[in-house]
């Protein structure tokens, strides 16, 4: 099992929890986002991360990837057995993966992080601000009566779901924003959980190294960490602008 | 069965013909697109055409909800049994959703037919040129090779990912853009296989009267057609701006 991903993306997050959970075994090609090269156009024509290549089966999209591995590898399943709690399971992992995606990703990971620090170019301060004083509020008012008062949303275990709001508020801590947990308490409680497991633990020293490394230096330093490394195919030597990297 | 939303819609589209192939029955609450008012929030907080309404389970996403329907309703299976064809189905869906969907209905259809005839804009046709020349075909280069050369692209029946391909062709036809079959046959000739079934064929007549019928007359319009209309809940009067209908 190949990742072709970075571990600072969410979505890539998300894949690596769901395999780490399921005890599948896989190597990292830890692409640079914005980085790829023709090939990875080749195969991700969307110029999304992560990539899985599994056998002969090449996939490019994270939840897409998710639920082939909850029907490959039944080790914890992802998503409950109830149809209806399978689609309300789904649904906080697209609202996640759109929403949060769009506002701790695009408005404050990449304007704090990526935008001053790949492209030199500076960071929209007013899109921040408005998105924590009042998008992040909102989308938190949306889930805190969805939450569970306590364990997790569905059964016994945690799933897809908290798999992916945990995921994407990790990218809004690794710009420097810090969860109002008093204002949404059941929601910042479930994603303490969450982010607490072994699973998602395991990942923070590989996403701490590569925000403070240079792109061309990230694959030595992850081995460094003991992180199993595939063979480099996929990445190029400088950025291309203006590409979708999730 | 309530699905509230729009036959103009791709993403309503694909909903409709899913229930069809499985035989489930539904009312349809009309709902134009960008009119929702503050109840369709809460219901659908990214404002998102269609909403699913099955007893006490409210989903707001085309492919949430086409998961749903596999999982609870069993007629016509919508992806097929082995894990790995399961996942290519699921990336066609995607594939077709955010890369066709942005083309065809944000480049296309939006500029063409709803810039014009609800805001009052004029069609951006550098962008809508740009589309048909360079952006729809590598686009159609990507999915020619993954196509079958007759039949179905998965076992014996259509499922996901023929209905999301032909629900964005459908658009793309409605806002006056031919295919060009010879170029990509085998992607022309799966496409015109699934806009023949008798699924898609019953919807036509709706979505050529709505698209010529005024917002707030296109409900009885469409009971004109023997459509089950119901109660209308989640409509405004006029529409608002800067929102995402789909």
């Amino acid at each position: 099992m190949l990742i072709i991903g970075n571990h600072v993306s969410p979505y890539v997050r998300k894949v690596l929890v769901a395999l780490a959970l399921k005890g599948v075994d896989y190597e990292i090609d830890p692409i640079v986002p914005f980085f790829g090269n023709d090939r990875f156009s080749e195969i991700s024509p969307l110029r999304r991360i992560p990539v899985m290549i599994d056998g002969d089966l090449t996939l490019c999209d994270s939840t897409v990837i998710c639920e082939y591995l909850d029907d490959a590898y039944p080790g914890h399943p992802l998503k409950p057995a109830d149809p209806a709690d399978r689609a309300r399971a789904r649904w906080i992992e697209e609202f996640a993966d759109s929403r949060l995606g769009d506002l701790m990703i695009w408005r404050l990971f990449f304007q704090k992080r990526v935008k001053p620090f790949v492209f030199r170019e500076p960071t929209d301060e007013a899109l921040v601000a408005r998105t924590i004083e009042a998008d992040l509020p909102a989308a938190f008012d949306y889930l805190e009566p969805l939450m569970p008062p306590a364990g997790w949303l569905f059964g016994d275990r945690p799933g897809i779901a908290e798999i992916s709001l945990a995921a994407f508020f990790r990218n809004a801590e690794l710009a420097g924003w810090t969860f109002d947990g008093a204002r949404w308490p059941l929601l910042a409680a479930l994603v303490g959980r969450t982010a607490a497991l072994p699973a998602f633990q395991a990942l923070r020293p590989c996403e701490d190294v590569l925000l403070r490394t240079r792109p061309l230096e990230q694959r030595a330093a992850l081995a460094e960490l003991g992180v199993s490394i595939a063979a480099e195919t996929h990445g190029g030597e400088r950025p291309r602008p203006g590409i979708m990297p999730i």
